[in-house]
């Protein structure tokens, strides 16, 4: 079923994971007339260009949006700042900026302050991915049943607000708006801690003697493998949330490491009864879930 | 292709997820001529009946192995003394005692004295599972592809552990033996600690107010979804092995303790270089499981 033409020409400011899989949908869906990308790096302009993803490629951010009515922002956090310093004064009045980075309030900070009051920053981001990077692990299907979040200012423009909706929902996601502040702390426990965890316990598995640790890859069970999964995401992407998630991750962390020394005093002290009834309860959670059409 | 037949009778002592997969891929592959199960539920015992999963079933174990040249213990940990107790005097000499549980050496400390010198002890775990559990969740690929342990003692007989290595082998799994307390090491990396984490971070969700684990539930991502699916196996079986395998676990434990306790502090003085270099090293873990062929 074809969809109708949201926008002209829309800009990509970054093109790994997230953004190529976008470019393939709008493509797929006839959702714009032209795609451009900037990148930072010689390789993924290259690759993106063979993959067909995007009609043109620039090495300057401000080239790759002047015309765009529509630019999203697919880069590590730590680099939105600089992006948004390079476009604002090329941006038309009405253009619409996105992202789809995993921490909003700090994207907020680093972007709002460069665009002119015409321009409508939309922040958003799609709770979707996989432990792949590069424009050559995007996929059409990516955000097809997922949700994306949207957290846009009090005074964002509304009309602008619709249109980014719009697109995420021709996309295949469901759409949610709720504020910065609120999203980085449910995110913070849905997806920045767990990845802390991971990447923690699967680093421990790696300062292991060289004889272990080569047992611990070959016997690697469930549990542990699906650790080392997620331990392989994006280590740049990742840095960059902890560093512009801090608050919210930390105090996460607190309540982790308090339920944590609670099991471990319940194993010190033989105590089943504790452990039995705290794994039973965590079973209710997985039920919600499924129910929820988020899991198999 | 048939096999030959290995055993005559095969006594199932629990059958849960484990060992209704055994029988399933035994029955397949015409290993024996008979399987019956002791089960301490009536409805399992139902169940693995209506499944047809084995011919007979019994009430009490020495019931149920008489006359069986094979005993499989498929039950959780802390039950293994008192079935040992009650099959012991049972038990004909050549019989062959095998289990499947994820802790070793208190396996051999809860059965093994409990045995005449004529019967053959030779404790095993297939590195294999899901997160489902009881007979109704079993399935004959289960093994396909995956590791058993065997750990037997010095004095095992060797016919013995070449028969069960045979058996595992026709289920499709590779076999290697190590000793007792070094699987229990091994495995409290690969397996225990990380089963603990993704109870304890689930268990730090379940713990938020209602609203908040409502959105939780809603929005989780990779990540916390992997975590909740973890978190959602066998209750008993997890809290005998964290009692049986206590200082293992521990002392992983205490070690990732200290590497999360870094990373924390690498979050609180915003040390990006830490970070990225630690979410670097986990990548090649990955890589080495990918080779290994024990994830796609």
């Amino acid at each position: 079923m074809s969809k109708d033409v949201l926008f002209d020409k829309i800009a990509f400011l970054g093109i790994g994971l997230i953004g190529a899989s976008m470019a393939r949908v709008i493509a797929r869906e006839g959702l714009c007339r032209s795609m451009v990308a900037y990148s930072r790096r010689g390789v993924t302009r290259s690759k993106a260009l063979e993959l067909g993803l995007v009609e043109a490629v620039y090495e300057e951010p401000a080239e790759a949006v002047a015309g765009a009515d529509l630019v999203v922002i697919a880069a590590p956090i730590g680099a939105y700042a600089s992006l948004a310093e390079a476009i604002g004064p090329t941006l038309s009045p009405g253009t619409i900026v996105t992202d789809v980075g995993s921490v909003k309030q700090a994207a907020i900070d680093a972007v709002q302050p460069y665009l002119a009051s015409g321009v409508h920053f939309v922040p958003g981001h799609p709770i979707a991915g996989t432990e792949h990077s590069g424009p050559e692990a995007g996929f059409a299907d990516l955000f097809e049943g997922r949700w994306t979040i949207l957290t846009p200012a009090l005074c964002s423009d509304e009309k602008a607000v619709e249109q980014i909706s719009e697109l995420w929902r021709c996309c295949g996601a469901s759409v949610e708006t709720m504020k910065p502040e609120h999203h980085d702390m449910v995110l913070s426990i849905t997806s920045h801690l767990p990845h802390l965890i991971a990447y923690t316990i699967v680093g421990t598995a790696t300062s292991l003697e060289e004889d272990l640790r080569q047992e611990v890859i070959k016997f690697s069970a469930s549990g542990f493998r699906d650790f080392t999964r997620i331990a392989a995401s994006d280590p740049v992407m990742w840095r960059d949330v902890f560093l512009s998630n801090k608050e919210a991750t930390l105090a996460i962390l607190q309540r982790f490491n308090e339920d944590l020394a609670a099991m471990q005093s319940a194993i010190e002290k033989g105590d089943g009864k504790t452990l039995l009834d705290f794994f039973s309860r965590t079973r209710d959670i997985r039920r919600g879930i499924i129910i929820a059409n988020q899991a198999d």
